[in-house]
């Protein structure tokens, strides 16, 4: 069955990642995925949350936002609305999570690297877009580090990416845009390293069950679109290989 | 491998429910799970969120809160901290899309159902204790629809419970305490009907990645524990299967 | 006159105070006094606020809310609201200077202990049953720290609890429930210690003036139940007589 | 026992009122009682609060608040600290209380009249100078409801005024000022009605316990000064007693 | 032509300056300009915001509100709406700008003066009124600083007033009160030193754009306005000229 | 003499519009000039503030704020300090003023253009770039309007543009960057229209006084930046001259 953009069902849209495009922060990419713009920051914060202190560990943590007019009807900015937006809380606890995953904490230091991710247009798989473009602005702060003499080995240990994959009028698709998102019965997301393995799985059925079958169906789907991703990050980096990453 | 508390592997601690606790509620329920208590309720309010006025659907929204002390060390009330907490925002969007999958929203009416979880004393699986005993508080309250000639049939058509598995020291684990949470490497949430099929499913690496293989053995283990957990809900709830319930 | 629920106008509704009801507070109760259910725990913090610091001179500090189903209709969480309850702070406030009169604070050291009242279930009297359960609660945690060697010798020094009183269609009573309290012309809270003196006496006639022998005979009436109560919590504290808890 | 600045325990302070000191409010007035000043003003506002909307009764609704340097040191603002006062929540639902008390609601028709009280300088009593005052403001806002016809009778009803007495250093003492109040073991509030009945008593202890005797000791002087501020507030309001305003 | 209350277009309204009104704060005035009162005082804090610690400079910082109903209808609170007001928190930027222009903050040492401005009723010039009165008290509270021994040589360096002019109907006109404000085409505020020179220009043209001519006039009339606001400014102070300021 | 980036005095930096950025939004630019990189949207809604309710008038409406990293140091977002930044609230009420006067409201009918400016990298000038980009998507969302039949005319009537004067080491400079801005002594920001008659003028110098004489030399450089401007905002929107916008 033909997507609404012409695609394939293991098609990803065509991804774009512009590596450095803000002139202060240690680290930073703009990914252009389809329609969807997201812009990411990797800022170094020389202290920790308080339940590190004196632990010799360092953090990362990731806040994400939208534009007002990143969708398709504006929407209030969380200032305005006096309260942050709950959806974006999930979402900013999800990046955290999986970029954690690829740092060895112990080897950053008691530092902080912050992940902003602010959507500048959203059509669809803005989380998975963050994640990815991310992963790029964590590399280069790494490399700050390693560089300004603050790190004495790479703290990136993993190389991790996203995608989503979903059912949509009973057919399973990878990387879905607004229009299909907005329909489909069951929606995942899936965070994949660079050996397959699993940073973090989130299957959701709002208007339907999902079977294990069709569940497999979709983390395979996944699977192809993160090797995908997974080059494009290290051809972005100038890397053959992720070796090449840790060995700086 | 003896866990902390002497259970096997895919033991669930004991679970007891308490159908209506609470005599205002629509419908309400307490639920001590080992040594994580948790107060759910279900208020019938007679409007809808903006988005759904004039369509003839319901909503089921979902709150979560911790109690001051239901933890080892005293946490601050949202309110006095001046923002909501946002792994609390996380959970009760968790546990709003899992109720809203067990509920045909078109025979709600143009109503909503207020799923309220505050944990008295947390030992961990708190959001699965939640999903778990507010679909007991939830058929009451469409139950009271029902009798009350608010609805022509019954809006739940699913029964949905959860239960956490994870990775505990290389060992896959069903049903972690706190204790074994805190040192989990992996850590996963299943969301589960009556026919086997998935409403959620999340699974979480922080301190470690991990494979296709030991994400379907977490899911084993959750199927077994769920499927102890509907026939609890069941018996709670007085009948002898979900049909039952589906024909009042 | 009979009153809604059977009781003479001086009768106290059935109390009972389950003690220790949560595991890790250093001291905690339970009361369900009629149908006002709360929850009541002390958590002994080793800090004190800052117009305290180096004075030598701990701190009891109240918090109180409702659970949102507590009430006949669902109330809004503090924090959904976006700022405290008044009312509720009104009371937390009475709460806090009640239990401070029974503490010696250059007993405790510079430590707070922090009072927590969450009402589960509300049919009117949430602010002396809060009072009288938590004086249970802090008596605990008085233990704990007497136990823990962290002070020399019992920081109570006062035992304290508190009742209501009104006038409901012309007539004085004790201990009004909701639906003579929402019809009470005068309302009036009373806080007692052992020996028959006040601690807090707060009378307030919204609907009608009320004299000074009115007034009198209001005080009266929670004479004799505060005594009741009095008596209750020497039982529930295992103890005959307030000087055994002083002695300890 | 000579006071700090040479009053006899019986004394008020020197009370002066300013009545109509705002040029745009309905009813206002600035009292000036000791070192204490407060500035009231009382709004006409052509709503009522939700749960009187159809009722065809009124409301009154007080604020209070104290300017930043009404204080020996300077206070944060509310608005720059985040959140409400809970003092001055507990102050303004008194006011607001007392206020109501002396107004027939249904004969103030579906309006709110709102009372701000703001502290200029604070010297103790600031609480009972604001229900003094305010009540002229009110009788000012009905005055204008009358010649504006927009109510058919005078909807004020009873007189109301508030005065403090305490002990201080074993001693009872009418209208504490700020360093008799800091060291006060016992502090009382009353706001009494024309005919001597009272509106709303408040008693704390919180250095000391208080007996029955000292108690009454306090309510008498209490009626002493209030007899005064009675007169006073005529006196203001330019007539020669009560009936003179409720004829009106 | 006439204006509405019979000035000239080059008069300033009746304008006093009541010095030293609040018994507590370092400096205060109560200016009464027109029907304009603001009470503004100067309040010494003994440290820096974080930016400035360890510089050995010194800050001024101010806050400006308005009372609820200084205005022809009753306002709300900034608490009561939950955040700040957009345009207060323009005014209060610039009286900070203006009152530091006037203070080496070398010469200050490390601490603050907070300026609080509060309106008690506004008829047009609020802001400018607050920087005119606001400069009293600044004054009054360097003296304070000097004669505590706290400073070795007075910080203020300049003398600041402020005044605003606007275009009505097609002609500049000096001080508009309230209601020419409202229909003014072309609004200017100008804070100048004593020599002539500018601390800050504001000119806006919401209802028209206007040309360099019209901003000269305007600039020519607040010349002039401002000269007598500093000769009253010293009068109020005591002094016959600035320099007998700068001598102490 | 020479200035940090080579320019001369009267240079502006390299601008740039990119018009059209934003999928969604009926008008959009992202201006690029110098380092300072500003994306803004223009969005209609189709209704009106409170106080334009049934007036037949419209609103231009700004937000303004900066991303997380848009500057040098990380700055935390405004609803994670929980409360809005004064300095973004006076920058967008200026936006707002300046682009409400190139709009004839009445023409707008009854809806709000909302402007929303989002700081992606900020060198200096934010606020200038800010209104010069919002006028051309103020345009391209007046068109929109217009050809959608929802206005009859072009509401915009004057074309608005900024740009940033100061002195720095004495010097008068046009446009100033960061650098320069750090260490200016006096700031200017002029808006003008087409026919060179001023929107606003604000001139600050919180270092120094200015004189007459200076002052008029910056609006001097501030004119002829801003015709430059004036022109690229022409061309970008594709017309010879602002009677072409004005026909359409």
């Amino acid at each position: 069955m033909a997507r609404i953009d012409g695609r394939s069902s293991g098609d990803l849209r065509p991804v774009r990642i512009e590596r450095g495009c803000n002139r202060y922060a240690e680290g930073s990419a703009l990914i252009r995925w389809g329609n969807t713009h997201v812009l990411c920051t990797a800022s170094v914060e020389e202290k920790v949350p308080q339940f590190l202190r004196g632990s010799g560990r360092g953090w990362v943590s990731a806040e994400y936002a939208m534009l007002p007019r990143s969708t398709h009807q504006r929407t209030q900015r969380e200032i305005s609305r006096g309260k942050p937006n709950a959806r974006g809380q999930e979402i900013q606890r999800l990046i955290g999570r999986s970029l954690r995953a690829s740092v060895d904490l112990s080897l950053l230091g008691e530092r902080t690297i912050w992940i902003d991710c602010d959507v500048l247009q959203a059509d669809g798989g803005t989380r998975t877009a963050a994640i990815t473009a991310s992963f790029v602005a964590l590399v280069d702060a790494c490399r700050w580090l390693m560089s300004n003499g603050l790190v004495g080995s790479m703290p990136v240990v993993h190389q991790v990416a996203a995608v989503s994959a979903g059912i949509v009028a009973g057919e399973v698709m990878l990387d879905l845009c607004y229009e299909e998102d907005s329909s489909a019965q069951v929606d995942c997301n899936v965070v994949m390293a660079e050996d397959g393995r699993f940073v973090e799985i989130q299957g959701t059925g709002e208007d339907a069950l999902f079977s294990m079958e069709s569940f497999r169906d979709m983390l395979s789907l996944a699977d192809v679109g993160i090797r995908r991703l997974h080059a494009l990050q290290l051809e972005v980096l100038g890397v053959g290989d992720l070796h090449e990453i840790l060995a700086r």
